[in-house]
């Protein structure tokens, strides 16, 4: 029996992909690095009995499993290399939707954005905005703990799970958590899988906690001259007695580049640029604003309020930043490195000195109060060598990241990418656990092989 | 060479204890169940290196390991069944202390009051408030995922940790995530080990995230005439528009044993009392008490917002609940069973019906907004049959908290008294991937051997 044979019999024929209808199956949302997979067939389950059927099987004839939602990681965490893609679109029911009791039950292939939308129908927030909403799935969502802007003051994904349905190799549907808010029976199995890329299982649905939205949210814009003055003012906002919900900052080489497309009229020069939003009721989003105007002028070039209105355009350009980074130049390599916050600065300009060192263009933005940066190496994708050189460039931000004491991805996870780099990274003893844990869950190595830990 | 012996090598003979002076590290602070366990030796060592050194000679004699933090838990996690107890209480440093970072570094023996006190006096706020503040320790925190009153709007303990110090077998120290504030380069090995009961490793330091405290908080009791009423005004204040720091309940009976000794001029008659907070800056508390007053006051026989003053005297006698319920009659076994918030009322109702069963006195009280109930069944401690009965009583919450779909632990975790539970409750393939953590981690069943998963 041939592999698309055998998935047909489980999902059937019109959802199985093969040949050219493959393709789209084969690399995630950044082709940067030309990460293109290969794999012998795509299925389309509906169910999670369908996806564990599929587990099974592949269990059964050793071949690799790749579990696959929206595409729009930067790690190449879906990308396959051999062995049978699950993608998870079909699973998009919601289970259960109980605003009174602030939560919801839905499967893998759920959008982001629907995600978002039905707590905001029903008169609730799920807090994490990790981009991408309109093709970002749940299961995606969770597999990489997926963070953006808001993570600041509400947490990463992981923070707002409670439980999860996941297929276990070698083919086994189970359940962690639940409905319920706390729970500690068990090992916390719930995030364990959050993160894990699909190496330790395939998530296929999720209980959320959601909450009552903030009723405000005002955005605060200001500009510095530098990196330094602009990260002396993400220290000023922390200190300023209220939470901000983001500290997003652009270096000056970012607002550059996409300083065309801003809503604000922002002076040429390329300033540090940080965007805060205070939220909360009317009257707490108003106090906020107050006093992060007031701790972020220190140093600044300028500090603006837009009004109510200007913020979703401000947000929404904010969302293109990295799209019009990728088409500055029509090539980059970006690392989401995560610092201590008090070496953001240095973490930024560095940025520059290695991409000074290879000759390459360099620019950074990112989660500032999470020291989360989004370090790039741009080049002209016609040109093989400066995209080595870009790589290269890529490859001196993990010990960067280390030496600063602190990690190799914030938010992206290490998918294909970044999967070699944890050997050096970590002390054998952390190494070993982390063997021992994922062959816990996936002895026989078909789980997404070739991810997370190499 | 005895076990004392061996010990006194490592840490100093003024450091061991054996006869008498061991007594003091074989219980736990509940001792309605005569859980007494017995060990060879207790070491107090001084530093990771020395946990370190303990641990491997326990590893290289084949000798039991359980780590004990201030003995305040209540399913007699820290009570050995022989071999060694690590007792943390002088692993004591504050590590780091970064009032501008929002962060603390702190090992295992630090009491939560300390941490709360360090985090206060710089200006800075550590949420979870577990109970016993001042003989509580981080470490014993962590190993339970230690939750409270406030876990309703911060979350429990591990939402706060963003790094893990610990000795896992055969006598490694590992650290775990960091100071920084988001990382998925890994499985989430922190979070793995939050909860894990000292079975998987002994935590000796941890980095604690912080937030600037509230400014202002404004408690809110209200009294109903019996659990359903009260429970429907747990879902009104849900639907308020505001998120409570915290939404505590205590039913009749736990009001009626406790009524003396409050603050507040209570009816007769056990109504069911909720504790309601709102935090937040002083105008955002105050429109919280504003919501919660309305929505509260729906079916209630009065709701009161004490003065300002009130509020510390209201929570010292919170804290007092238990100590007066154990009191009662001399003896209680208690329960933290969790379910969803819709089924509270039906939870609270059936401990009665449970006691009432067995011919026993039963309460309860707890965190009504997260389903977390402390169901209470109190003898008089002379009476063995009566002992006998409780516990009897006690075991049917369990297959209650399954059947209502919740779970029998919400925040004390397994420790030795629900450790036989866990096969029942989970589907096979669960208890599998449990046990296949442990095993990962402690494959010689050396550490804390007979709790959480036996």
């Amino acid at each position: 029996v041939s592999v698309a044979a055998a998935l047909a019999r489980i999902v059937g024929q019109e959802h199985v992909r093969t040949g050219s209808a493959l393709r789209p199956f084969l690399h995630d949302a950044t082709e940067a690095r030309n990460l293109r997979g290969r794999a012998d067939a795509a299925a389309l389950p509906a169910t999670p009995e369908e996806v564990a059927a599929i587990v099974s099987w592949c269990h059964d004839t050793g071949t690799a499993v790749v579990p696959r939602g929206g595409g729009t990681g930067y790690a190449g965490g879906c990308v396959p290399d051999g062995g049978v893609v699950i993608g998870l679109e079909r699973l998009r029911r919601v289970r259960a939707l109980d605003p009174l009791e602030w939560r919801m039950q839905a499967e893998a292939g759920v959008t982001t954005r629907d995600v978002q939308r039905l707590a905001g129908e029903n008169g609730l927030f799920f807090p994490p905005n990790p981009g991408a909403a309109e093709q970002s799935q749940l299961g995606g969502n969770i597999a990489t703990n997926a963070g953006g802007p808001r993570a600041f003051k509400y947490g990463v994904t992981g923070a707002w799970i409670t439980g999860i349905e996941a297929v276990l190799a070698p083919g086994r549907i189970v359940s962690f958590g639940g409905p319920v808010r706390k729970d500690v029976a068990g090992y916390d199995l719930v995030h364990l899988l959050v993160g894990s890329e699909g190496t330790l299982g395939i998530v296929t649905a999720a209980w959320l906690r959601l909450i009552p939205p903030p009723a405000a949210r005002y955005p605060i814009v200001a500009l510095y001259p530098d990196a330094g003055s602009g990260c002396a003012a993400v220290a000023a906002a922390m200190a300023s007695g209220t939470v901000p919900s983001l500290i997003e900052y652009l270096d000056g080489a970012a607002v550059e580049i996409a300083r065309g497309s801003c809503p604000l009229d922002l002076p040429p020069g390329g300033p540090f640029m940080l965007l805060c939003e205070a939220d909360g009721d009317e009257q707490e989003a108003e106090r906020g604003r107050g006093l992060l105007l007031e701790a972020l002028s220190d140093g600044a070039l300028t500090v603006v309020a837009p009004p109510a209105g200007g913020a979703d355009q401000l947000w929404r350009w904010r969302e293109t930043v990295p799209t019009a980074v990728d088409a500055f130049l029509g090539g980059k390599v970006s690392e989401d490195i995560v610092v201590p916050i008090e070496r953001l600065a240095e973490a930024i300009e560095r940025t520059h000195e290695i991409g000074a060192r290879h000759g390459i263009r360099a620019c950074s933005w990112g989660h500032a109060g999470d020291g989360n940066l989004h370090s790039s190496f741009l080049f002209d994708r016609n040109q093989p060598d400066r995209a080595r050189s870009a790589q290269a460039a890529a490859e001196e931000l993990f010990s960067l990241a280390l030496e600063l004491g602190g990690s190799i991805s914030g938010e992206h996870g290490l998918g294909l990418v970044k999967s070699g780099h944890l050997a050096g990274v970590w002390s054998p003893q952390v190494v070993e656990a982390q063997r021992a844990v994922r062959a816990a869950f996936d002895p026989d190595g078909l789980m997404n092989p070739g991810k997370k830990m190499p």
